[in-house]
């Protein structure tokens, strides 16, 4: 029962596409993630997946169209939707979705992170 | 399919205590609203509610203590905690929480917002 500062959680993170867990309500998790670079195509199948963009620039990339995240600004990717997260430089994101959600989603990659650790 | 910029949303928000549905996502909402002065104790017994801060500075009241949030900060009220929220000065707080979830959660009052509309 202790407030969060995101700001404070994002300094500790190191690496990049490395999602923490910094909360967890009603079967959800608050995550937030360090990101640079292109991540990889991949959907999520039981879920829908809440990016906000808390510091920097970032875009997400559907098969259809780009959608560039400003700070300040959200987008909800449906599930069963193809997307790819980049970014040019660092970005902090926080992201809100279903307690299980895998990161890479339906893909298996070296960038698929399970078990995630409470900051 | 779109995104969405929380400070062009509050922009649009007129009346304090008036929660707004900005999105929604695996059964949750995301709400805004837009807050001075003191809402009233209550509580909600079957969620979880997630308060960010996104301008502004505000408390959220619990029986035993006080938790003052800044900007960029969050807290999340376990099921079943009465609590307060109250700002002296305008805020912006943005709201995670089950799509049922009533404002003033087990207490009827004329701060009550049923049937909220998307903004």
């Amino acid at each position: 029962m202790e407030k969060v500062n995101l700001g404070q959680k994002f300094d500790l993170i190191e690496e990049y596409w490395d999602p923490k867990i910094v909360g967890e309500l009603n079967g959800q998790m608050v995550k937030i993630a360090k990101i640079q670079g292109e991540f990889i195509w991949h959907l999520h199948e039981d879920a829908e997946e809440f990016f906000y963009l808390f510091q920097g620039s970032m875009s997400i990339r559907l098969r259809d169209k780009d959608v560039a995240l400003g700070e300040g600004e959200f987008f909800i990717v449906p599930r069963g939707v193809e997307h790819k997260p980049v970014a040019e430089e660092e970005a902090w994101i926080v992201m809100f979705e279903p307690a299980g959600t895998l990161n890479t989603g339906n893909v298996e990659s070296e960038l698929t992170r399970k078990g995630l650790e409470f900051l």
